[in-house]
C-alpha cells in the first residue's frame, strides 16, 4: 500500500542488473549501485524497496545477499525499515556518527533538529555541543525582524483579520514589492506574474512538481544549494552535473549537454552562486538563455542569495530580463538577507505560467501565512538600509576569514567573493568527506563538497560559511587548522585509495 | 518537455476510446469523456493533453472533433491552452460568468483572487460586489490574532531572530502545545510525532504525497471539504464516495468499499464533518479503525473544526485513540477557531511515519514560518477562552440562519449542527448548481453540493456557511428565498432533464 513507485521491484532490478556482474562481493556491489541509483534520482527518496526475497529472485542472488546489502545501506542510513512498513529509501541524517554531518540539507537540518536543542530556538538550550558552527549559510542576530514586528499597527493587524485569511497568491502588497524590486533590476515584472511562497525552498518545489518527471534529467551546477538536489531527487529526476568555475556555469558546454541529456529543467543561480560566490558575466547569461530558448527547455534561476552584496558591484540583470523569450522561472527569498526563520520567499514566472503555478501552490498549502507576508512587506520596505548593515557586518568577517585561511592554512585555496555567505576552498589533497569526519572531531561542522554536488563530485573541496561571529570564525579556523595537520598526517597514504570507493 | 505524464497520449486515448462509441455529436462524448475522467482523478490537473491532431489520430476520429471538444471545455474552464505550451487540465477558476462561482476551494480562491480587492486586504478594498458571501468556510473577526501579536516580547523575538531559522519540523513549544492538547482528547501523543505545517491543507497534502500515486482510489467522504478532493486529484488519485448520514461516514459500507476498490487510503472528518456539521460516534470510530487495521489502510482523521463546538456533546476520542493499531495520521489547525491568515496547521502522525513525514517536509518548503508558530503558541495558550468567545459569536448565527430557512424557505431540509461553520441543505426539488447560478445574479454565494462531492453528486443539496455577520445572514437568506422562488418558477419543468447532462 506503501510503495510510491509501483513498479519498484522490476525497475529495481533492471537498475542493478549490471551490478551484479562487477568484482567484489556480491552484496557490496549490490549496495553500491543501490546508493548510487538514490544518489542519481533514479530511485525517489521515500521509495519502499521490495521485500529482499522479491529482489534476491529478480537479481537471481541470495536472499543473504540482499539481506548483507540492505543491512549495509541501514548502518549507513540511507535505508530504514521497520515491522509492518517495509524497507524505505532516506537520506542518512542520523548516521551513527552522530553530530552534524551534513550530507544534504534534509540531512543538515534533521540531524541538527535530532539533536534537540539546537535546532530549536524556543526549547531550553542545553548548549550541549562545543562545536563550532560554519556549515549553514543562514544569517542571524538583525534587530530589524524585531523592529518590522513592532512596527505592525493594531489597526493593520485587525484589518487583516477582518479578511478569511485564504489568499493563496500571496498579499498583493508583498506582490507588488518583488515586483518593483525586479523591476528596479532590470527584469520588467508584474504583480500577478508573483506567488508568495515558503521561501525560496517552496518555490523550487513547486516549479518541479510542475516540469519534473520520474526518470527526467536536469542540468544543475555542480556544486550547487544542496536543497536543490534533494528537492530533484525527490521528484525522482537524475542531476546532470553542470561545471562551475569563477565566473559561475560553464555555459560553454551547456548546449552539448542539453544535446546529449535533453534536460527537463536547468537551474542555476546565477548571483553569488551558492557556495562559491561566483557571478554570472551578462554574456554567460545571454548565451545560457538562448540555448534554454532554442532547446524549449524552461530555466530555474535562484536569486536567494543576489541581495548580499559585499562590494560594489554591477550585477548583471537576471537571466529572464537578458532572455526574454526563454522559459525563465525567478525565485527568490527573504531568508539571506534578513532571515530564514520568516519563510518568505517567491516564484516569478513568465506570465503563461502563472496560473498553473498558482494552482500548484495552492493545492500545496493554500497559501502562505499573512502575518508573515505584512513582515516581509516591512522588511523589503527597509531593504536598502539592511543591506548596508548586513554589508558592514559581513565584509569582515569575510576579510578575517580569508586571512585566517591564509595565514594558518596556506596551501588551500579559495576566491574571496564579492557577496553570499560562503568561500569555497580547495585541498591541496586528501578526501573532504574524510576531513569533515575530522574536523568534527576537532569541533567544526563544515560541509565536504560531494554533500553540495551531483554524484558526489567535488572531492577535494568544502563550504566554509562566513556569517558566523568573529569568535566563532576565529576559532572554527584554528580549530581546522589542527584537524588538518592531523588529517594530512595520518591519511595522506590513504586518501588516494579511498577515492577509488 | 512540460508533459507531465508522459504516457498521456495513450492512456488517454484508453480513456476516451468507450466515449467515441456512445450516442449523440462526438465531440460532445469526448468532451464529457474527458471532464469526468479530470474529476475522478485519471488525468491530474496540470496534465499537458496530447496535440488535436494526435489525440485525432488515436481515437479514430477527424482532428475538427478534438477541436470542438478542447473548444468545449476551454469555454468550460477545464481546459486552457497557450501559443507553445500546449492544452493543459486546470480547474473552471474564472468561469466567463464571472464572480464567485465555487466549484472547489482552487476555484473559490482562485475566481476570489481573480476578483482582486477582496482576497487581498491589503489592497485598496474597492468593494465592488454587492455580493453576500455564504460560501467560504472561515472566521474572521477575533481580537486574539492581535493580541497575540502584542503579547510578543522584543527579547522573545530576538531569541528566535539568534538562531538561524530553519526548523523543518516547527518550533519544540508549538509541538508540545499541540500534542498536549491531543492528550487531553485522549490520543496520548510525544511532541516528536508532530509536524507543524502550513495548515491542515498542508498536512493533507504531506500524507498524499507519501501515500498516493497515479490511479490509487481514495475513499472519501463525500460531501466533503473540497480541497481534499484538489488534492487527492492533484496526485492523480480516484476518490470513490462514502456516503454520510447524519453521523457521519456510514461505517456499515467500508467495509464492502474497501474490499472492492483496495483505496489506497480513507479521508474522514469525524467531529463536525465539513459540510454536514455531523459527529461520528464511538463505534463508528471503532468500526472504521479496525477495517482500516485488517486491511492494512491508512487513515487521515481531519480534525480542524473539531475545536469550533457549539454546544455542549461529549465529543469521542479521535480515531487514533479509539484503533492505535490502525495507521491514522491525525490533523489539524488554527485556522477554523482562529483565524486562517494563520495558516499554522499540523500532522500528528504514528511513530513510525514521523521521519519519512519529516522528510516529505522538509524537501516542501523547509519549514513553516517561525514567526507565525509563535503567534500559534499563544493562541493555543488561550484556547479554551477563545472557544468560548467563538461559541458566543457563532451560536446565535447558527440560530439565526436556522430560523430564518424555516420561516422563508420551509420546504428546504437542515440539521442544526452542534459544532462547524456550515448547514448543510437539501432542496425539496431542482439542481443545486443551477440554482447556486441564479443565487448568485440574486447577490448570494453559495457553494452547491456538487461542487464539495465526489462525481459530482449531491446534486440537490447546498452548504450555508453560518460564519458571518447577523446582517449578512439576515439579508443572505432572504435573497435566497427571492431567488428560489424565481427559480422553481422558470425552471421548474426543464431541471430533471438537466440532471441526465
Amino acid at each position: 500500500l506503501e510503495d510510491p513507485i509501483r513498479e519498484t521491484g522490476p525497475r529495481l532490478a533492471e537498475l542493478l542488473k549490471d551490478a551484479v556482474r562487477g568484482d567484489g562481493p556480491l552484496y557490496r556491489l549490490v549496495a553500491h549501485a543501490l546508493k548510487q541509483a538514490i544518489d542519481r534520482g533514479e530511485i525517489a527518496l521515500g521509495t519502499v524497496l521490495p521485500p529482499e526475497r522479491a529482489l534476491a529472485r529478480s537479481l537471481a542472488v541470495s536472499r543473504a545477499t540482499v539481506v548483507a546489502a540492505y543491512d549495509r545501506l541501514k548502518a549507513e542510513g540511507w535505508l530504514e525499515s521497520r515491522q509492518g512498513s517495509g524497507t524505505w529509501v532516506r537520506h542518512p541524517d542520523d548516521t551513527s556518527a552522530g553530530g552534524v554531518d551534513a550530507v544534504s540539507t534534509s540531512r543538515l537540518f534533521l540531524a541538527n533538529d535530532g539533536r534537540g536543542a539546537p535546532a530549536d530556538p524556543t526549547a531550553d538550550v542545553s548548549s550541549d555541543s562545543d562545536v563550532i558552527e560554519l556549515s549553514v549559510a543562514a544569517v542571524t542576530g538583525t534587530s530589524v525582524i524585531g523592529d518590522a514586528v513592532e512596527s505592525l499597527t493594531r489597526s493593520e493587524i485587525d484589518a487583516l483579520t477582518a479578511h478569511h485569511g485564504y489568499v493563496p497568491q500571496g498579499l498583493r502588497a508583498l506582490r507588488q514589492r518583488v515586483a518593483e524590486h525586479y523591476a528596479a533590476a532590470g527584469l520588467a515584472t508584474q504583480a500577478d506574474q508573483v506567488i508568495i511562497t515558503t521561501g525560496a525552498h517552496q518555490a523550487l518545489s513547486l516549479v518541479a512538481r510542475q516540469v519534473l518527471h520520474p526518470g527526467d534529467s536536469v542540468l544543475v551546477e555542480s556544486p550547487t544549494f544542496p536543497g536543490a538536489l534533494d528537492v530533484f531527487r525527490r521528484f525522482g529526476a537524475r542531476p546532470i552535473p553542470l561545471p562551475v568555475d569563477e565566473h559561475g556555469a560553464r555555459t560553454d558546454i551547456v548546449a552539448e549537454l542539453v544535446d546529449r541529456a535533453s534536460p527537463a529543467m536547468i537551474y542555476v543561480a546565477p548571483h553569488f552562486h551558492n557556495p562559491t560566490g561566483a557571478v554570472m558575466p551578462l554574456e554567460r547569461r545571454h548565451e545560457l538563455g538562448t540555448i534554454a530558448a532554442q532547446s524549449d527547455t524552461p530555466v530555474v534561476e535562484d536569486l536567494a542569495l543576489a541581495d548580499v552584496i559585499l562590494e560594489p558591484i554591477d550585477l548583471p540583470p537576471p537571466i529572464a530580463a537578458v532572455c526574454p523569450e526563454a522559459t525563465i522561472h525567478t525565485i527568490g527569498s527573504t531568508a539571506k538577507l534578513f532571515w530564514a526563520g520568516l519563510r518568505i520567499g517567491w516564484l516569478r514566472t513568465p506570465e503563461p505560467w502563472a496560473t498553473r503555478m498558482l494552482a500548484t501552490k495552492t493545492v500545496a498549502d493554500l497559501g502562505s501565512p499573512l502575518l508573515s507576508q505584512l513582515i516581509a512587506v516591512r522588511l523589503l520596505d527597509r531593504m536598502s538600509d539592511v543591506q548596508q548593515w548586513r554589508r558592514a557586518q559581513l565584509r569582515p568577517r569575510r576579510d578575517q576569514m580569508c586571512s585566517l585561511l591564509t595565514e594558518l592554512l596556506p596551501d588551500w585555496t579559495f576566491r574571496c567573493p564579492a557577496g553570499g555567505l560562503s568561500l569555497w576552498v580547495t585541498l591541496p589533497r586528501g578526501n573532504a568527506e574524510e576531513f569533515a569526519d575530522v574536523a568534527l572531531r576537532h569541533g567544526v561542522a563544515i560541509v565536504p563538497g560531494p554533500a553540495l554536488s551531483v554524484d558526489e563530485g567535488n572531492r577535494r573541496s568544502l563550504r566554509l560559511v562566513y556569517a558566523h561571529s568573529e569568535t566563532d570564525i576565529e576559532e572554527g579556523i584554528r580549530r581546522l587548522a589542527t584537524a588538518w595537520e592531523a588529517y594530512i598526517s595520518t591519511t595522506a597514504s590513504r586518501s588516494s585509495a579511498r577515492l577509488l570507493v
